[in-house]
């Protein structure tokens, strides 16, 4: 009877594990090295096993019961329901827990990723377009919906995405930037998804995991990528795992609270003191993002496996990683090497926000800089925040002097043999986090022209951050709502649908119009795609520059000044020599190139010469 | 009779080349390859040999039948009086020239030279003190003395440099850095003696070659260096070679004048085009001063063996290189490599001025960033122009933001991870070419004080420049002139002399004990040579760094703030771990610092600690 109720009682008490992460996984990953995270009320008390032969070669407990660590050895093993078993101290199988190993999709290790060949269209998914209002609100989010608020839920999701995607393709873009996607549960500023709760679910708001496969296939139908806002750096403060930290140093932990300096330097700085470094790498982003400790092997395992597990349930096309010189440097460096391992082709763009393009290239896997430390980041792409410093304000900038206007644009180029692959780092004039480029123009289309003409022709992989293509202007100044503003449309019942032609004014349309004819122009043009870059100085605030290849070039002359200019193009002859023409693909004109080309104030050519 | 004749004619022709340079040379140079060149009237009719059983290995002639260039291998030859004989085409001698090979001095070749241990005074020799009042014009000089020129002659010379050699010494410095005294026989603006017209020739108007011998002797007996400053790049129009040029490429030359474009980027940029690299290395400073080939191998064995001759004839100690970044890059790297494969522990701080860390740091010998496109110019030292631009106005700045105020000045020793030797870049707040920083200052002493206490206190080699430590003023924008006034005391009738303390008004006086309190303190603190940095992040534009190594510790405060700060010692505990106190160097006065310290604003604490 004792034996009986102590059966009774565990049965009840454990007839499985609350949580089980990654949920599943797949046989013939390269790392044959996995480790399941069993989470359930004092569940360390139970020894685990596995079926059919699988050999365990690792279990970790840690100060709080609720969790242990299994790690196999999965090589050889192939697809199949596994089991563990957990014995209690008197060896007796407590309960039992399924575990699944999927059969990979055939090439999945040598997927390809975006590359300078792409086009990224960025998008907050809560601002895009509700595509299902059903979703907007749910039982078990906090917050909920209220689009008076700028800050607030607006109802963004998926569905959104995928309704869209044939107007996102009709720019010319190939791959899709979502910013995060999975359950952000915060009470307040939820919608940016940057604060997540759950790393394995999609936010209910957002719809289901399942949408998320969707938009993934609806994507590949269409010959798109998708890329997955990846955040290693923090949690949301309502993340489950917070709520019974595994450790105590799963996160950084200080007396009160203590926030980053954001003082990136202090990762290299052979003069930083510890405590200044610290205050950078563990310190928090804001109070309510507990910061994860990369250091901790625990931590950079669950982290790593559940990228791999995005990467392989949503057949994934690359990562964009949030605040990526904010973690442990060396931790990071092992997380996106892991990943990398799995996948050689897969593109991971950092974010490294800094002002000197050396500190941007010490990021880029194999730099140089970095090896002065003995520091390879392993990560393939960085942004270039330096042109996105020219790109924002270069063109109010009537006259060009000793180092603004064009020739601030020019001057980030002059640094690029800084960066170990210069085609794969992210081109872009702003993002989710600046001000909008059209805010900062007054809306002067002549100057979003001129800039998304430079972005589109440059090295590297360009990015356009969602509705500037449109015409949408935001300023941060306003706070984040600024420059975060619903896409017109996207809503049912909004008075002006830019998604459509027939909806979109006048103004939107030509917006949309030299967007749409950069990019798509682009698509085919492996000159830009990988092609040299010669530029030459600018004079009296022109800034001419040469793309070119064996096969073809491509001439852009941007004239930012005010007024009309005349040069002739005797000093371009390293690269005219033998051209006579240039076709000008935003106009479709032909261009003399032999004589003087006489071009209107602020405005471009983009020439393919012949 | 016909054989008299023309006997008698060349013997009239040619008793000897109207020069030779170098004027002699040295046995036991350790490149034993020697040039010399011989220049007169059709001297390339001639064929040299030479006496002795010396071996020519090559003779070199050129368009200009004027010279003759002949390479001997010295190699085991001793030190004796040499005989090189002209044959005409009868092969009968025409005529003979004597030629010396000193012995060198002992150790010659291991010299010591300056290093961040030394404190280095730079100043302007027309304009510091008028030692010899005869000399001030001479008949084969083109510019005449004119003191109420800003722009012209003031009578400063060596004589002056010698006569104020203890003045110097008082102030705590180590080496003089003068700018170029050789002939500049420019019309206008021959002062500043950067348009040279005879590399072997010190100006009649600053003294003679001896007297230069003499200013580096009376150096040696004070314990001092001297440091001549050399231009590789140009030299004035009116130098003799250019007009009678031994090749039409000794200098770059155009259709017409053609400037520099002065975009060092150039040197580097992958993506630069040819044209605008060589309008940069090739175009001209200024209209008078002609661009020298550094890549025809005569410019250049021509002005390594000038640079090595002023070494060895002169006992010099270091160099200063002009403009250094504008040379052709591998010409100068090869110069450069001559000098100290000649004298290893020669120090040659080469003026590259740039803003960002890394274009500096591109520039010294066995730079990473250099290596990244298989560049090593072989230069020791560059100047550190990015703490420059922070000293010249950060210290205006009461509040610090993300870049300024004192944040700017610690923004720049982030990046010393990317010199390869950090202790032997130059560091200054201000030089001859740059706006005086008691102009910026208001001639706020205080200001002053807090600049010349981190340039004295800071990593590498500082450098002072004459005038301001005693509160010279001077506006750039004004004209050069402005920024080089005469120092106060060095003309007879001078009404205010500077150089003695009797003559020095109060104010004279506070900035000369500073200064002097500071770099003379600094001379036997190797803790200030050669320690490790570490440095805090400014708070409150508060700026606290140490310096330090196995036996001391230095603790610097700079209270940048308009207003008394008191501040926490706890987060410097790395370093103040075990010490009770601080002296404070300026005002020996002691300081708890296990405590709060409290210092006034716009103040400065150097601490001893203990």
């Amino acid at each position: 009877m004792k034996k009986l109720l102590l059966l009774l009682f565990t049965t009840i008490a454990f007839a499985q594990a609350d949580k089980v992460e990654p949920p599943f996984w797949w046989a013939g990953m390269h790392n044959p090295e996995f480790q399941v995270m069993f989470y359930g009320k004092n569940i360390a008390q139970y020894t685990p096993s596995v079926s059919n032969g699988v050999v365990i070669t690792n279990v970790v407990k840690t100060e709080n019961p609720n969790y242990v660590f299994v790690t196999i050895d999965t090589k050889n093993v192939p697809a199949q329901q596994l089991t563990f078993s957990f014995k209690n101290s008197k060896d007796k199988v407590a309960f039992t827990q399924k575990y699944e190993m999927k059969t990979r999709k055939e090439g999945s290790a040598t997927r390809e990723s975006y590359t300078s060949a792409d086009m990224m269209y960025l998008l907050m998914p809560d601002r895009f377009a509700n595509g299902n209002p059903n979703n907007d609100s749910t039982k078990d989010t906090n917050e909920k919906v209220n689009r008076e608020n700028a800050n607030g839920r607006h109802g963004g999701d998926i569905e959104g995405i995928i309704k869209n995607l044939d107007y996102i393709k009709e720019l010319g873009a190939t791959a899709v930037w979502a910013t995060p996607l999975c359950e952000d549960n915060d009470k307040r500023g939820s919608y940016h998804g940057y604060g997540q709760s759950d790393v394995y679910k999609i936010d209910p708001r957002y719809g289901t995991n399942e949408d998320y496969l969707r938009l993934s296939a609806e994507l590949k139908k269409r010959d798109m990528k998708l890329v997955l806002d990846y955040v290693t750096n923090h949690w949301g403060a309502e993340h489950w795992m917070y709520k019974d930290l595994p450790t105590y140093e799963w996160v950084h932990q200080f007396p009160g609270y203590s926030q980053s300096n954001y003082r990136m330097t202090t990762q290299f700085d052979p003069n930083a003191s510890a405590a200044d470094k610290r205050q950078c790498v563990d310190g928090w982003f804001v109070p309510s993002m507990p910061d994860l400790n990369q250091s901790n092997p625990l931590v950079l395992k669950y982290l790593t496996q559940n990228a791999i597990w995005w990467i392989e349930y949503a057949d994934l096309d690359g990562f964009r990683v949030d605040t990526y010189s904010y973690n442990d440097k060396e931790g990071i460096a092992k997380w996106t090497k892991a990943i990398t391992d799995e996948y050689p082709y897969f593109n991971i763009v950092g974010e490294v926000w800094m002002q000197n393009p050396v500190h941007m290239a010490y990021w880029q896997k194999d730099s140089k800089v970095g090896a002065i430390e003995s520091y390879n980041s392993n990560l393939p792409s960085v942004m270039d925040f330096a042109l996105y410093d020219a790109l924002q304000w270069s063109f109010n900038d009537d006259q060009s002097g000793w180092d603004n206007g064009m020739q601030k644009v020019y001057n980030n180029f002059t640094n690029d043999f800084l960066y170990p692959n210069i085609n794969s780092i992210l081109v872009f004039a702003e993002n989710h986090d600046t001000n909008r480029i059209n805010q900062n123009y007054g809306g002067d289309f002549k100057k979003y022209q001129m800039a998304m003409a430079i972005v589109a022709t440059v090295r590297g992989i360009p990015q356009l951050y969602y509705g500037s293509e449109i015409g949408m202007a935001g300023d941060k100044g306003k706070g984040d709502g600024d420059i975060r503003h619903d896409f017109p449309g996207g809503w049912a019942g909004d008075s002006n649908n830019a998604f459509t032609k027939a909806g979109r004014t006048k103004e939107q349309q030509q917006y949309f119009d030299v967007t749409s004819k950069l990019f798509t122009w682009r698509k085919s043009k492996e000159v830009i795609h990988t092609g040299k870059t010669m530029h030459y100085l600018p004079q009296d605030n022109v800034y001419v520059y040469f793309r070119y290849n064996d096969k073809e070039t491509v001439m852009v002359v941007v004239n930012n000044a005010a007024d009309s200019k005349t040069f002739g193009t005797a000093r371009f002859a390293e690269r005219l020599n033998g051209f006579a023409s240039g076709s000008d693909v935003l106009t479709g004109k032909s261009i003399d190139v032999t004589k003087d080309i006489t071009l209107e104030g602020k405005s471009v050519l983009v020439l393919e010469l012949k």
